[in-house]
């Protein structure tokens, strides 16, 4: 669809032609469902390198033109601090996908496979958390 | 507001009241902007057990009731498996703020406060990432 345009249902379901948003139809309008959640969090090479992380994110942004991404976060740390909270990552990439085929999909495209070629030299670690609706 | 309508500007931006969807301004209609995104990650004490598992659940479908939380996922590990996929978790429970007030004023709320009540007794770990925007 080249027009983005917005519907809304009396089911409580939004949809935006060309991004995502899909609310839960049990009438909890906050509630995402029917998705697959990709969030991934990489800790530096050179973990002080302003120049490595900034080069991480340029290679997000490219990443995010993957077709089948329907939403995307590129993020670091808050500021928040306590025992249970992690926040030794010096970026985060979550994504949400429609679908776990669209999310395999994205795991061999070009994209993809190029921002792995060109920027996997930076990370040292990377801790993926794949997560759908809970059954 | 007691109806919800969904509005959609030149910029990107939607807005469902009652909902969330921000969408960015960047032209990027897939990328969330301006958010503090809190994620966590439950491990079971009893680990087999499937009532204490859909116990959490349940606890984390009262939990979202916080007024804060502008919208959440309650979501199991995806079948995918990669060497870098953690995917022991029983439970993970995604959450999106408005902001860093947002999410601090939820911690303290007393439907939170509840929950950790409540329910603490049935996770042996909890792994937590608060993620803002990179600057």
């Amino acid at each position: 669809m080249s027009t983005r345009r917005a519907f809304i249902t009396n089911t409580g379901k939004a949809m935006v032609a060309g991004g995502l948003v899909t609310f839960a139809e049990n009438g909890d309008s906050n509630m995402l469902e029917n998705k697959f959640i990709h969030h991934v969090y990489f800790w530096l090479q050179n973990e002080k390198s302003k120049e490595d992380r900034a080069m991480l994110i340029e290679g997000l942004k490219k990443l995010s033109k993957v077709k089948t991404i329907k939403t995307f976060h590129i993020g670091q740390p808050a500021d928040t601090k306590r025992d249970v909270i992690d926040s030794s990552y010096a970026v985060s990439w979550f994504t949400i996908f429609d679908n776990a085929a669209d999310q395999q999909s994205y795991q061999t495209d070009p994209i993809h496979l190029k921002f792995v070629e060109e920027y996997s030299h930076l990370w040292s670690k990377v801790v993926v958390y794949d997560t759908v609706d809970v059954k």
